[in-house]
C-alpha cells in the first residue's frame, strides 16, 4: 500500500489522461461525438494496459445547446434605441423558445414562497427569475455541496413551478461560486403534466442588474434559446477488470464519469474521475500488484443529464450485488483529498481505519461515515447495500468552476490530482486484498 | 476638510451615480446610443446642482463589435466531425474577417523574439497567437499597471508585427489576470503601411490549450471577426463649473471617464471615476463650501480607444493651460485608496503633505511623487506642465475584471468608493483653496 501510494504520488500518468480527454477530445456531453471518442479512447487505453475491457451499451439524453441570448429590452432610465446584454446559458433538458423568441416582463423572486405568494395573477405571461444566491461563505467553509444543493433545488425544478402559475420562461441564478460574469449550466427536469416553459441560467452579475432594475420599474427581456431534444443515443459505460487473483468475481469498482457539460471541457467534472480511476489499473500493472479480487475501473456515461450509465450498471448487475464488494467514484473535483468517506456498516471502520492511517502521510487520512450513498453513479448501487466510497476533495473552488466554461485542464494541480489517485489506488488496492469483504 | 471628507464616507451618491451609469444605462462605447446617454444624464446630474455645465464636442471613433467566433478545425486526437470552441474577443479597432471566416493554422509564440526568430518562412499564411502571461504574482504585489504594461504591448501591436511576417490573423493571450474563461478586450492599433489583419484576444485558458495542441501537431483555427468601422461620431466632454469665490478663472480639474468597453458596463473602468468626480461638487453644494478657485468637474470621453476627450481639451485650452492649477484623475478602480500620487514638482511637496495627513485618517496618507503623467485622459495637460493628481487604489483585482464581460457594478465596494470620493474631494477643495497655485 505504501509503495502504491508512493508510486501514485510520483506519477503524471492520471495528468496526460485528463489533458487528452479535456484537450484533445474536449466537451463531452451525452450523444456528442467528443463522448463517442472519450468511449474509444479510455477503453483502448485500459485494452493497453492488458485489462479486459467490455462496452455496456447505455442508451442516453441526447440534448444539443443551440443559440442562447438573452437582452433588457425595457428598464428604467434606458437609452432610446438600445438593448441590455443579459449573459446567459440554456438549462440541460430545456424545451427551445420559438424562434422568435420570447419577449415578457420579469418578475424576480427570492424563493417559492415569494412566487407561490405572487400567484397567478402576477405571474401569468411573465418570465420568472428566481434569484437565490449562492452561500459562498458555506463553500469558502468546505460545504460547498450543502450550497449547491441549497441553489441547485431552483434550477431543477424552478420552470414547472412557475409553468404551473403561468409563467412563460424561468431563469435562475446561477447555482455556483464567484462571479466573474459567468452562467453555469446543469441539468433541470419538468413536472409531469405541466406546460413545458423554456428554463435557462444567468450569472450572478445579470440577476443583481436585473434585480436592481426590476425594484425600480417594469423590465422585459427578450429570450432565445433553441436547444433540441434528439432521440436518444447509443453510448456506453466502459468497464476494465484487472481480475482478481483468488477471487475473480468480487469486484472493487473504481470510477468517475467520462460525460460532461457542454460549455467547459469538464477537467474538474469529471475527467479528473476517470483518469484516478484509470490510473489505479496503470499503478497495479506497473508494481505488479496482483489485488484478490477484481478491481473494475468504469468510466461512466451521463452522469450530468440523465444518471443512465449508474442505473443501466445497477439494472444490468442486479443479480450480482453480492459480488459487488465495493464502488468507489471520484465526482468532486481534483482538490487535495483531506480523506475519504464512507457509506459502510460500523462495524466495517475497524477494516478500513488502517486504511486511513496510511493515507494520513499525504494529508489524507479522514474517515468519515456518510449516512447516505456518496456521489451519484454509485448511488444505485449503495441503496441495494454495496458499499459506497469517494475521496473528500477540497472543494472549496470547485463550484466557482461547476458547469462553466472555466471548467478546463488549467485548474487541475498536478500534485493534487497526484494525491487523489494515491487515495483511489490505495483504498481500492486495500478492500480488493481484505481477508473478509466489507460487511453489509 | 475634515467635514467633506467625512461626509463623503458618508454618502451614498457615488455610488448611486456608478449603479446608474452601469445597470441603467449599461456599457457606454465610444459613439453608442449609452455613451450619448451618459453625457445628457451626467450634463443633467451636474446642473441639477446648479453647476455651469457645458458640453465640449468631441469627434469620437466608432467602432462596433460584430459577430466573434473562434474555433479549431483540427487538432490532435480530435473526434472526427467536431471542432472545439475557442473563447475570443475582437480588440478595438480591429478590421473584420472575410465573412466565412479566416481557417489557419495557428503559430504559437512567447514574445516578439520567437516570432521574429520564426521569420516569415513560418509565419506567412498563419494566425500568430501571442500566449504572453499576465505576472498575476506582480499584481498581487499591488504592481498590476506594471503587469498589464507587460502584456498590453502583445495587444496593442501584435497584429502588425504579425502582418509584417505576412500572417493572416493575430490573436493575443488576454492582458489581465484570474482564469475563468473571460476574454478581456481593449485597444489595438495599425502601424502605417502595414497589411491590415483581424486581431482578438483569446482567453487564458484558450491560449493554454491551442499552446497544449500545438506542441503535439499542427492545430488549425477558424476565426471569424464582423466589427465595423463606422465613420467618426459627434460626442462630448461633459464639463461642469463649480465656480470660484476668489480667483473663478483658475480650474482644478475632478474627473473620470465616461465611454468604457462594450463587454461590460464600465464599472470599475471607469463609471467609478466619473461618479466620485461628481461627487466632489455634490458634497460642496451640501456642505455649502465655496472653493477659491474653480473646480471643473469632467466626465470624458474617449479613453478607451483614442483618446479624443482629452487630447481635444487640451488643443481648446492651450492657451489658458497658465489657468490649470491642477488636474485629477481616477482610473484605476474603485478599491481601497491608500493615497495620491502626483506628478508635481518636488516644491509642491510641502504644499501637499498636510492634505495627505488628513487622509491618513481613512487610510490614504500616502503620497506619490511620480515620474511622469498619472492618468491617461489629464496626460496631455500634464506633459504642458500641469500638476497631475490620482488617488492610487488597491488594484490587485483590478485587471481580473478590467476590459471583461465580468466589470459590473457589483464589483464596486460601496465603502471603498466612497473612500475614494474623500480622497477626490479633499484633494480638490484643498488645491482649489491653496493661498498660492502649486508650482509648475
Amino acid at each position: 500500500m505504501k509503495r502504491l501510494q508512493q508510486a501514485a504520488l510520483a506519477s503524471d500518468y492520471a495528468l496526460k489522461q485528463t489533458a487528452f480527454m479535456c484537450n484533445n477530445i474536449g466537451p463531452r456531453l451525452s450523444g456528442s461525438p467528443q463522448a463517442a471518442r472519450a468511449v474509444e479512447y479510455v477503453a483502448a487505453e485500459m485494452r493497453k494496459l492488458g485489462l479486459e475491457v467490455k462496452l455496456e451499451k447505455v442508451m442516453v439524453p441526447h440534448w444539443v445547446r443551440g443559440v442562447e441570448t438573452g437582452e433588457l429590452t425595457q428598464f428604467p432610465g434606458m437609452a432610446p434605441g438600445t438593448t441590455q446584454k443579459i449573459i446567459l446559458t440554456a438549462l440541460g433538458g430545456s424545451v427551445a423558445t420559438p424562434a422568435g423568441g420570447i419577449t415578457a416582463p420579469v418578475v424576480v423572486v427570492n424563493n417559492y414562497d415569494e412566487l407561490n405568494a405572487l400567484g397567478e395573477a402576477k405571474i401569468k405571461g411573465k418570465i420568472v427569475l428566481y434569484n437565490v444566491k449562492f452561500d459562498e461563505q458555506l463553500a469558502a467553509q468546505g460545504n460547498g455541496l450543502d450550497a449547491y444543493g441549497q441553489a441547485v433545488a431552483y434550477r431543477g425544478g424552478g420552470a414547472s413551478a412557475a409553468a404551473r402559475l403561468g409563467a412563460v420562461a424561468a431563469l435562475n441564478r446561477s447555482a455556483g461560486g464567484k462571479a466573474y460574469r459567468l452562467p453555469h449550466t446543469g441539468g433541470m427536469g419538468y413536472a409531469e403534466g405541466v406546460n413545458k416553459i423554456p428554463a435557462a441560467s444567468v450569472t450572478a452579475e445579470d440577476a443583481e442588474t436585473i434585480a436592481h432594475l426590476a425594484a425600480q420599474g417594469e423590465v422585459k427581456l427578450k429570450l432565445v434559446l433553441t436547444p433540441q431534444t434528439l432521440p436518444d443515443a447509443e453510448s456506453a459505460n466502459v468497464i476494465a477488470d484487472l481480475k482478481g487473483s483468488e477471487f475473480p468475481d468480487q469486484i472493487v469498482i473504481v470510477s468517475g464519469h467520462l460525460d460532461s457539460w457542454d460549455l467547459g471541457t469538464g477537467a474538474l467534472d469529471d475527467a479528473a474521475g476517470v483518469a484516478v480511476a484509470m490510473q489505479v489499473a496503470n499503478l497495479c500493472k506497473q508494481l505488479g500488484l496482483k489485488p484478490k479480487r477484481t478491481i473494475r475501473v468504469i468510466a461512466w456515461m451521463n452522469e450530468e443529464n440523465g444518471l443512465r450509465g449508474g442505473t443501466t450498471y445497477f439494472q444490468n448487475q442486479r443479480n450480482n450485488l453480492a459480488n459487488h464488494i465495493a464502488a468507489i467514484e471520484s465526482d468532486l473535483g481534483a482538490g487535495h483529498p483531506t480523506g475519504f468517506s464512507a457509506f459502510v456498516k460500523p462495524q466495517a471502520v475497524p477494516m478500513l481505519q488502517p486504511i486511513a492511517n496510511l493515507l494520513q502521510s499525504s494529508g489524507a487520512g479522514l474517515l468519515r461515515i456518510a449516512d447516505g450513498p456518496v456521489e451519484a453513479d454509485i448511488s444505485p448501487l449503495q441503496q441495494a447495500g454495496v458499499p459506497g466510497l469517494a475521496p473528500i476533495q477540497d472543494n472549496r473552488t470547485y463550484f466557482d468552476y461547476h458547469h462553466t466554461p472555466a471548467d478546463t485542464f488549467d485548474k487541475i494541480v498536478p500534485r493534487e490530482l497526484a494525491e487523489n489517485a494515491a487515495v483511489m489506488a490505495v483504498l481500492a488496492y486495500a478492500i480488493a486484498s481484505l481477508p473478509e469483504p466489507l460487511p453489509r
